[in-house]
């Protein structure tokens, strides 16, 4: 079997450090980067090291940032006594899909995971703690993910905040909005029909 | 709804370029960029811009290549007495998963197709007449992809060659209609070999 030629192999190689890609979606991604132009690979190396150079993460919250601090930590229109806390930033972006949210965020940077060697001391647990310590918290929701890990993350959390004066609440569980029940799984059910509110 | 910051936004722009990458996946790509090592990102970008200065085309059979020839055309094992027509250097990779197949190749860089514009004169068919002229060449494989695309520049190629002394072969259906030689099988690929028909 013939090799791809080492400029492409290389290229191949990196694509394959993406998440969700395999041998054969490198191979099609490095091919179709062969076909640019000298300035569209230009352009899509310089985004790259873009991101490295100019995003930081806020000193605050740990949400990603052009600047020092993010725009919803200095934006005074959002209510500093609510902190979502959540994993990572892609959930920050997901979270400000609900219009309704007018607090502020925590990124975690992961989830508790005994097994992977993280502990407490590698998420940012205890700048949290000097949030709720040294700011007028009323309310930390906890929105990590509804994996065990991070569950086992939101019991640690809750457990932490547990001498605070303050709700510690999780998002619901439940069935997906505009899903049929036919393709829920029987936990995700026994969660809906747990949390069951009253219509009248 | 928040927006991106600028540089992710960037990134996210440049991998939705990629064929078959939408808005989530990019997004997705993007997200993980930003969590790799500065040297990472680095190596990264090196290999784009790596593929753009390194790999040129072959001089005789147009194959990416990072020198002048590629390893095939110069290689003296080759039966420089059979050519495989391909459509691009995606297809040599295919066809060389072929091992019972000995010869050389031609990239024509696409298939003809008057709605985008491209008729011969786009394509490598200049030199492959060249080549047939000028070598000792006995037969033309006609490896193009089983698309109506393919299958028009297949006839075309075969009308061409008609004055020639030379069989000139179409690679046989066991290739499935509509599909593509880059995720054809071993097994499928042989077979088409195997079975490959005189066009003349």
């Amino acid at each position: 079997m013939m090799e791809y030629i080492a400029p492409l192999q290389q290229l191949i190689e990196q694509f394959r450090k993406l998440p969700g890609i395999g041998g054969k979606t490198a191979a099609r991604l490095a091919f179709s980067v062969v076909g640019f132009s000298d300035e569209e690979a230009r352009a899509f190396a310089d985004a790259i090291i873009g991101v490295k150079e100019n995003i930081h993460t806020c000193r605050i919250c740990h949400n990603l940032s052009t600047g020092e601090y993010c725009p919803i930590c200095t934006d005074d229109r959002r209510d500093q006594g609510v902190i979502c806390v959540v994993e990572d930033a892609k959930d920050v972006l997901s979270m400000e899909r609900v219009r309704e949210f007018n607090g502020v965020f925590h990124v975690l940077g992961g989830t508790l995971s005994p097994i992977n060697g993280i502990g407490p001391g590698e998420l940012n647990i205890k700048d949290l703690l000097e949030r709720i310590q040294n700011g007028d918290v009323r309310e930390v929701i906890v929105a990590t993910n509804p994996t065990v890990e991070g569950e086992a993350t939101a019991m640690y959390i809750a457990k932490l905040l547990q001498s605070f004066d303050l709700s510690v609440t999780r998002l619901a569980y439940g069935i997906p909005v505009g899903g049929d029940l036919e393709y829920a799984d029987e936990i995700t059910l026994h969660r809906a029909v747990e949390g069951r509110r009253r219509m009248n």
